[in-house]
């Protein structure tokens, strides 16, 4: 147990941070967890297993990825506790080993969307979105990017250094610009934090602003997103709640205390509707947003029912 | 004529600049001129007031201000040189008159269309705009303004700046979170560097987004201009020119040569399309973008005819 | 004098009414004023008629019609009284007449519009809508009509009645109809109170939904109005006040205050914006609702300037 | 079978009406059926249960609860009658426990969506969109309600007495003013008389104007219904009949009678494109419209094959 | 006399043909007739003056440019024959001298839009949009045309023929075709057969879907035409009737008429809405379509009230 | 073997032609070379059959019938030789069978989406296109099809022969009078070449512009299309490759080679996204084209995990 709860506290700490990071993390918590467990009945297996689970899944109550790495792992059946652990191990590894491969599968599928010659505009510094123009970039592919600096954290700065050092030419631009460039591009290719059940995208505040000015000159927006960043939760009516960060992102705070009547609002995310994406870019393929509820019952393996009786109990 | 020189070399020094500043200081040279001549042929204060004229215009060949305050004052008439230089003078006092009391004016106009509770949208730091909305505070109205921080040169800490010293409630965002807070919005005011004969509006990058949000969502733009801003040259085709400033207005140089494919692309303004505007409130009147051709030629009084035929001949 | 206070008293207490009307009756009472003024002094006559002018223009205020019709009477000239006089009484004359007429002149440019065989949807009760939908009957086109009721006062019924009593063929249908009959419909003809310098048009609540159904199946609108329906006022940025009338029109008084919590809102008109707008028929003319500034100001004469100085003084 | 014909007959003469009402009508008249049963072959079983299910369907032909109730009730299965009376039963009570319990989930669902402050606006008088204002409230959210009379039959009038009994806040409004009000409305919930395979929402005359207004301003709108309101016979191309109620709804018949000219035209529903539907919420979760074809075939087992080869040879 | 009559003639049998010659050679006709008249009574003078331009009318009476022509050159005034005669010349002269300049001051107006690199699409053979093309090439831009074949007439072959003599790198495309390329083009360049007061542009069949498609995709589209294109009828409400030609262009008549149930049908031109138009390039200035009204009353000398005089009575 | 080489010649060489008839060859194929296999040994058989179906993709890599074909009939399973034939064999044939009845049933279900008295617009030459609108006219709806020629190769000539043939009004156009005529047509059909994983429609060139005229003025479109039109591959993200077909269909060679700055591009088809598409009618039931992806992987019956494995490794 040790171990899971160090884990967990590194989970809530953000010591250990990122959607993928974290996921990976609370699959190996339970998989270690089963290989420490020394007794022989099924019934306390479960029993202990669901508890560690628990404990996992409450230490970023918010985060999309926790539960789905969860869900996995917990998908485990077996009549004996070596069945149960056997197959438990068996879960997280193939987790584990399928989402540290999501991002070059995206990147694979994401990249036929790209042709040569394309102006490709990004947003923020989403490691999928990367992928898919790395991987355009490697097969051959006569490319230009143009980066927003993404504004208050200027993740722009890591994704242009990042493309520098592959060799590809991008553009920095200030955020306000998404507009004026936009004519010249071919295609918008971005990350999501999360994804809805209903296709909405919400990701790094501003990427609205980029499908809406795609969508005004009929220029098409990939996301690429591994699935563990569909929200189960958000079928059962949930939205994501959109987190204002720190004022200081924005300005220095003695300037700002001294204006009284001027404060900062500052929300990290926003939400992009589906009907400004063309096409989500999975590891486990490109579709349509509007089906999204497919990748949380098919691919994650979330039963809605069990989820809305629990729901209407609680 | 060292008068004029001086102001001349102050304006193309841009130690004399704001586009109503110019404007004035062209108006005064001429005036300044005038009043010295000393000769009694007419035809002689003719052609050096014409020649006066020509030294201005050229010190900035793209402000739209200066071409606009010299025709004010050049349309002077007079058959002697009495006649002509007292002409001459009243025109000019009646520009710089009605150009300081533009802003004024514009506040008295645009007001009227803030609402008791409503939110305001602004961006940048446009006088004008921020006319309108000190007018709607002192009239009593509760607003509440929400100003972008316009990055590059972050424009908007003057203007929370200003409206905090006006005692209006001003939250501060990032660019990019236009879309986010647009929902919120009940109006939008911004400014102009310059309007087109078919009512495009060119304004700090960033504007066109707003614009561009403000239609998505049902919520009414309005710019605040004042008519020395309409650009008489856009009659003949032309397209105002978007100069891109400085890259380290983005980022800096040293980390930017570091990267080899790595490029900074920085425009000053975008250019708003008049489906977008509601309306432009000017010193005389609130009037639709689409006739903006009225203002130029019966407000600003130039002739269409006069200026092809040069511009064919040249 | 008594007479121009009788017609004043009747415009108040709405014996005298409707926006045609009230104008007329305006224009009688400052020519009836004219006749009776015996002295002989030039400056006497200006006086008083401008005291007779503020005194009509009171009875009002937010009449669009009449400060159009003493705009257009009171602009006569002359340097002895019976100059002054002779042309005063000629422009009421003048007024009255084309006011009377315009209505015909509007069916008459109006009703082109309509092909044979069209089906028109109208909204509430305008004349100058169906004068224009009578015209295209009267010249022999196979035409039908779609009527809403226009809840809450149901002047839908007046319209069919008047249909009926020309012999076209019309349906009645509820105003929640709208869109479900749009894709069958081929113009829409609505009347206006009032249109502002914009080109929004000011029209009985409901016919923003007709404009913006069929703006989505791109159908044209066409609005029948007469040139004393623009409103001057809004050149200086003012918006046409939405009146909310009693709650009776919508609900039996008693019901409503046995509910504590709930209450009426009864809004009497709505604002179409000009991007909804194919054309507006008037009497000087079919003209873009965008140059509803050339109407104000060459038609109905209003010198903008002169309004700006006086409103900025008050 | 008398009970059987008993209930057919009163859902054929709408003594038993509404959705759901019918709905479960029938599922209990099919476990009537099977407990009365006294035979002891599986093969004739099926033959009565099959011979019932078709008697209740000929009751409304047009009604989509009505195949849906029965679908489930029939889906049993079993080698004896005992088992197949057994899980028939079953699957009678589970479906109208289910059905009952539906109107309970869908407020704790959509409820979700509504924020804190909100507006919501609603048309007509939907249980499924009351049950998810209703939670709402009941959840703490300080929250105001517009709700439109809706023309001809004023079900608005219920609905403010509900919303009134509730504690909620609410506006009445015209139908016309719809447009009007939608800049202040925050979200648009409305309920569903059947929804097609496509995600087309039929609802009460009126919906499609309130979708049209609250898509032009950005707003929300979701819809919430049971998943019995699904129709499967669109998945084969069938379109909803559009049914026109009595002329009498909407005008008296001596009036009407009088014009010859005139007539009434009374549509009960309209159709809602998916494209201006956010969310449906039903009891099963909240779906993309676009994904209304899983509903049919996953929740409500509708085997499309099946139907197809059935319509091929009829 | 027999001068005008033979123009009229060979107006009327189509032997002098095109907007821009049929204007002039009336300009012409007119001009002649004054010559010749002989007499010295101005009456005389003035009446047969106005019978040469009603036969002249006459002869076509949908061309638009044939009342435009006859109305500037019948502006004239003067006391005597003489004063008459002498304008009346200078006005003829001075129309057919700013007629045959007209396209080439379109090109130096309308090339400005056009900028180096830009892929431009035009569609059928206008010379005055092949003009603004032609005049961006001399002026050293670097320019490709995508210009569509123009079914039925396939005029798109004149026009490849005249970019390939000048030089320009030019596509040629099916009419199916212009969604598919308009992604890549950065403007669209129509002419335009005539325009209404509201600035709606009735061009070639096709234009419209250009239009829309240009729309679509963000892609200004500028037109290029002549003054004598505005039709000032369309002021009285007067829609451009759109002429149906000759089924023999579509196809072959033999084949035609061995098919019972087919017929063809083929308008010759279509109507682009004044929402799809950025820009009008006259040889007086680039205007808003929706100040079309400026050019029919300031430039061409309607006056509408006239018209509308004339036009009530008849 | 003989057999399969000489149909997979036919194919290569399009003497087999039209994604159906290529479909039925290739399952046909399949069938005889297992009727062919004389072994005993399964594992034989398999590899065989795996060979086999290799040659028959590689005939036309980018036909989106062959893999389906061969996809629906390798999906035979067995232990013996003799259970995996005979599977196998009713597998071909039920392909076969569905394929040929799926034209018909296509009919059978878009057809109950046409109302009496509607007008319909189609493009190119669909069979399935046609047989919706034969299926409304043999159930006795009056209706009237309006036909495009679709340039270059006008097979709309060989559709309004088909028309022509069952007694049904058409009409002929051009292609660039598909927005003219759009306002009087009730609904749109046309077929489809292949179809997304996301529900993207490619199709004859010129299908767009249909769809974005009938999307502007709220047309519903429907795309009538075998589910064998569905590409699997497209849910690897790949795009479908525009062929352009040769010059000569659309110039004369000689012209063209005479000009030597002119060239001719010549798409054959386009692609029409997913939000301008009503609904497709499919021979198993009308569904979104959002729902693509169930299509290719429940009625297709595509591992979207195996071809992602099997491309990830390529």
């Amino acid at each position: 147990m040790e171990n899971v709860l160090e884990i967990a506290e590194k989970i809530r700490s953000m010591e250990i941070r990122g959607a993928g990071t974290i996921a990976r993390a609370a699959a190996e918590a339970l998989k270690s967890h089963a290989q420490q467990f020394d007794g022989t009945k099924i019934k306390e297996f479960n029993i202990q297993m669901s508890q560690t689970a628990e404990i996992l899944v409450a230490t970023r109550p918010t985060a999309v990825s926790l539960p789905n790495a969860i869900r996995m792992v917990m998908g485990y059946t077996g009549k004996t506790v070596d069945e149960a652990r056997t197959d438990l191990i068996r879960r997280a590894d193939s987790f584990i080993k399928s989402s540290k491969d999501a991002t070059r599968r995206i990147g694979a599928i994401g990249s036929k969307r790209i042709r040569d010659g394309d102006t490709i505009m990004t947003h923020c510094n989403s490691q999928a979105a990367l992928s898919v123009i790395a991987q355009a970039h490697k097969d051959g592919k006569d490319i230009n990017v143009i980066a927003t600096e993404s504004r208050p954290r200027l993740q722009g700065h890591l994704t242009i250094a990042q493309l520098n050092e592959l060799g590809i030419n991008t553009s920095l631009i200030v955020d306000s610009a998404v507009r004026y460039f936009m004519k010249d591009v071919d295609i918008v290719v971005v990350g999501a934090d999360a994804i809805t059940a209903n296709g909405s995208v919400i990701n790094k505040i501003g990427t609205s602003q980029l499908a809406l000015a795609a969508h005004e000159s009929r220029t098409n927006l990939i996301v690429a997103a591994e699935t563990y960043k569909f929200s189960p939760r958000t079928l059962l009516g949930e939205m994501v709640e959109i987190e204002e960060r720190d004022v200081l992102e924005v300005m220095d705070s003695e300037k700002l205390s001294a204006m009284l009547h001027v404060s900062v609002r500052n929300p990290a995310f926003d939400v992009t509707p589906p009907s400004y994406i063309d096409v989500i870019c999975t590891e486990v393929g490109a579709i349509s947003p509007e089906i999204s509820y497919i990748i949380i019952s098919d691919i994650l393996g979330w039963d809605l029912q069990d989820m809305l009786d629990e729901e209407i109990k609680a």
